[in-house]
Order: structure tokens, then sequence, then C-alpha cells
């Protein structure tokens, strides 16, 4: 029997973070045990944020490419691929805006709030938009069972359902409706506590050195209220924590955890068995992405054969479109 | 040196009728002697207004096709192509709606119109109010340096040049900002002394028979004030006799008018007549369209050929705009 599909995407403006890994990557890896997963590099998408200077899209791509091959994106079992490789995409994108209601994409709670948050940037244009429109046809272009994503991005699924609900109305049943796989939050947040992100300066990366990271976390903020050495701390208001629980051996915790709270261990130790424990789980990731980066052409191969893939079924979905759409 | 390019479509949503000719097909037919001619069938275009019932869209083409030939565009002078065949105009649609600010399309004077006149369909939707964009995308494929278009029309060919203009600025200078060539206002209306329409029911087709046209013309308004057939007529608020002047010769044209001011001729006869002119202008047309309704291999051809063309075109326009937006 066929494995049910999902399909996500990440948009390429920069380097991937602990927050990519925690927030999306470890849950994409695991699902590919059970599902044919299509994970593609939506540059497209980049460009409604990025037009004026789309220099940081191209350079990401292949960075981005590295990180997920280095964390254990198998491409023999997934398809990887370039949004803008696929023409289709375009193409479905166009017929659905056709049917898609404006008054859906200007209620859009995520629209709202990102006109609002992201100030630095002009986004009031058509492509902003239309933003989920082209998610729904990345999405329902390989006919996707299930989508894993964030809460915040659960109301843009109900966008895809209610666009791929409309379609099949009109013309005909083409579309599954795809499932929300939501992915549990990512409890880590960045180096000053704010959630982490390229744009707050706050990320820890995938492709630091080790001597970075020990920099970066040396200079994390832990439990506010432990100001001085003698203070006792908070393990559970502490981020370096979390960091360790998710980093250090379980034994290993339960004694920073004693020795915080009894302020028998000091910050700047705990961050330096932290950085220790991270640079230990990166050092694989690393010896990877040099691999990857002495040999350009394992990474242009995988594209190479993933937009294959990817366009054989954007193809053959495409023909049943025009079909139904009797365009 | 090459001539100048212009590019002009239609929307496939009904037969043809003599508003088309006289408000843009003769001046198609002129300006093929003067520039490298792009006439293209709009269908995602159609979709806009279409999406609904879309079994029209596919209905037409062909006819229009017909229609179009039968009256002389020369499909070994222009590139006659269906604008789906050619998938790159889906893709520059993408890339410019993420330039395309949302304001210069909420504003477009001819969006606002139509919203309040077409009450019969829902056109609040993303792909109607986006129009534009994918007319940017058609004009600006082919470097377009003119643009013939109604007066109704300009205000959309102005957001082309504004597009292009701001990609020009963004990235390169890449495009051409296209002219207007505006076309004279077609002066004939329909039977009933409203704007010739499709949906109005008042039209007369190109591909009518002799008797249709014959009882349509019959059927016609002519000088309201003319309400008896002793009532001396005015020529010039009669919309038969502005048909004369386009179809009748010259010198029998001169007696009408007279005729018709002094009560010598009445509405029914000055109409058979007219009836008469016209059909002898339409017969060549007529057969001409039965030839190529004979062979349907004659239009496939015409458009394998024109979308090869076009196809070439966009894909190196496709080229230099990947390369300078970076994508």
């Amino acid at each position: 029997m066929e494995r049910k599909r999902i399909v996500s995407g990440m948009r390429p403006t920069g380097r991937l973070h602990l927050g990519h890994v925690h927030g999306a990557l470890n849950n994409w890896r695991s699902l590919q045990e059970d599902y044919q997963c299509f994970y593609f590099i939506a540059d497209w998408h980049a460009l409604t944020s990025e037009y004026e200077h789309p220099e940081i899209i191209k350079e990401s791509i292949n960075d981005i490419l590295i990180d997920w091959i280095a964390i254990g994106l198998n491409p023999e079992e997934s398809v990887i691929f370039v949004q803008s490789g696929i023409k289709e995409h375009a193409e479905l994108h166009l017929i659905l805006s056709m049917i898609s209601p404006l008054s859906w994409l200007e209620r859009n709670p995520t629209y709202k709030e990102q006109l609002k948050e992201v100030a630095q940037r002009n986004l009031y244009t058509y492509g902003f938009l239309g933003y989920p429109v082209l998610q729904a046809a990345d999405i329902l272009m390989y006919k996707a069972h299930g989508v894993p994503v964030g809460e915040d991005q659960s109301a843009h699924l109900e966008l895809t359902r209610e666009i791929a609900r409309r379609f099949n109305h009109f013309y005909s049943n083409v579309f599954p409706l795809p499932e929300t796989l939501l992915t549990p939050e990512a409890k880590i947040l960045g180096t000053d506590r704010r959630k982490m992100s390229n744009s707050y300066g706050n990320a820890i990366f995938i492709s630091d050195s080790e001597e970075i990271v020990t920099t970066t976390v040396a200079d994390m903020i832990t439990d506010p209220q432990r100001a001085r050495r003698p203070d006792p701390g908070r393990p559970d208001f502490c981020n370096v924590f979390t960091f360790h629980e998710l980093y250090t051996d379980k034994e290993k915790v339960k004694e920073i955890d004693e020795g915080c709270r009894s302020a028998s261990i000091g910050c700047v130790e705990c961050k330096q068995m932290m950085a220790s424990s991270l640079n230990e789980a990166l050092e694989p990731l690393r010896e990877k992405r040099k691999e990857l980066e002495a040999n350009p052409r394992i990474i242009e191969n995988i594209i190479d054969e993933g937009n294959k893939k990817a366009r054989k079924i954007a193809r053959d979905t495409m023909e049943e479109v025009r079909e139904v759409v009797k365009i």
C-alpha cells in the first residue's frame, strides 16, 4: 500500500538554527518513517518578504539543503526539491487564485499579524496577500494527506482546505483535504529568552563552529532572579536548563538541577557544561556538513533527482486540473 | 532592423461580434503592416469571471481563432497563441505579484467599476484583483513596445508600466515601458443602442448566417424620434445609419441620408439595404470560416506554431528575469 503523503517547506531567508531543529526538522526526520515526505525550499515564498534584496534567497538555499541532509532528511526516502524548479506550482497558484475569495485572505489572522509585526519591510503587496494561495498550490499539487505545521501556521492550512473544498465543489473531487499534523512547539528560546530568530540576533545556528557555540552560550540569559553566584537558581525558569534537558545525559541533568537550586553550581559552569553537550550533539552534523561542502555535486544531484520526482507528480496533477477546469 | 513589438489579447468568453471587429480586430489587422504582432487568447484571464462555469472558455477558443484568421490576422506575420499554452506567463505573474503594491490594484478604476457592474458573478476573488498583474506579465513577457487598447483599458496599461518601472528599479532594466496605442472607439452600438455585448443579447456576430443577420438588423432600434413612417429621420442619431457608413457604398449612403431626412425611405427598407451591405461584407468571412471549420488541422497548426514561437521568446525573457531576480 502506498504510504500517505505529507508536504512541508521552508523559506530560504537565512541559515537554520536550533529553533528550526526543534520546531520542525527533528519532526520532519521522524515523519519519514511513516509517510512519503515532500520537503521543499520555498524560494518563491521567500520573495514575498525579500523582494527588495533577494540575494539572501540564493545564498540560503544551498546552506539549508546541507543542514537538511546533515540532520537526517533522507533523499532516498523523501522527495527534496526547490519550489521554483517546479513551474507547475506557479500555474496551479494562478488557477487557484481565480477561485480564492479575497475575504478569506484579508481575514487571515497570520496576514494581519505579520503586516503589524514586520515593520522593516513593505508587505502590502499582491503577492504577500496571496501567500496562502501559493501555499495551497504547494500542498495540493502533491495531494498531501497531511502537513506538519506549528500552531502559528494552522490558520494557513485551514485556508488550504477551504480552497481545496471550493475547487472540488466547482470542478471535480481532485484534491484530498490535508490534515493538520501539529508539531510540538520548540521549548527552547533564543539566547535573550525571546523566540529564536535570525532577525533578533539571538540564534544558535546548526552551522556554527564549536567556538562560536561556546561563546554564544556563555552570553545566554539564565534565570533572571539569580543575580549573584550564591543565589539559588530556578531551573524551571532557565533557558539554559531547557537546553540541558535536550542535550545533556539524564543523570547529569539531575545533578545540574540540584546544583542550581542549591547554588552549588554557578551559571558560568552550567553554561560551559551545556555548550559542551550541545557541541557534542552538533559535531556529527558539522562533520556531515564539511563532507557536503567539499562535494557540491552531492547536493546538486539530490536536487536534480528530487525536482525530477516532484515534477513528474506535479505534471500528472496539472493534467488532471486542466482536464476538470477545462482549460 | 527588427520591427517594434505589440501585444494584445482577447478573453474567450463567447463568440466575436461586430463590436470586436470595429473596436479591435480591424485595427489589429492594420497594425500587422508596421509591427511584429503578438495576438493571444487570454484563457486564464477568462477564468477570472467564468470560474464557476468554465465550459464557455474552451468552446470559444476555436471559434475566436477562426474569426481572427477569417478577418485577416496573418499567422505568417503575427504570433498567434494561447496564453495557457505558455506556462511562463504564470511564473512571471507570480514574480510580478511580489512587487505589485496592493493599493495600485485596489485603486484601479476599472476594478472598482467592474465590481459594481458585473452583478451576476462574484468577482471578489484574489485572481480578479490581480487581473492587471497577469496582464502585465502577458505584455512584458514579449517586451512589447506598444499595446493597442481601448480607452477603458488604458488604466490597466498604465499599471503595466508602473509594474515594469518597479521591476526595472529593483532588479535591472529588463522591460521596455509599453506605450498606449489608443484604438479609435467603435462607433457602432448594439441593436438596442447600448454598447454591443454578448451579455446584452444585442450583438451581430461574425459567424451569424445571412438569415440571422437580416432578422437581427430588422429588429434594430433606429432614430427613436422617427416613430411613424412619414416622420423625417435623423441619420446622425441612427445606429443603422452608422452601419451604412461602414458597410454601404459612399454614393448610396448619400442617397440614404437624404431619403431618411425627407422620409422618402422608410426604416424597414433602410434596414434591408443595410443588412444586404453587411451580408456582402461578411460573406468572404463566412467562406473562410467554412473552409477553416472543414479543416480543423489548420487552426491546430497555427496554434502549435504560434505557441512555439511565443514560448521561445518567453523562455528567453524568463531566463533573464530569473537571472536578475536571482531566483
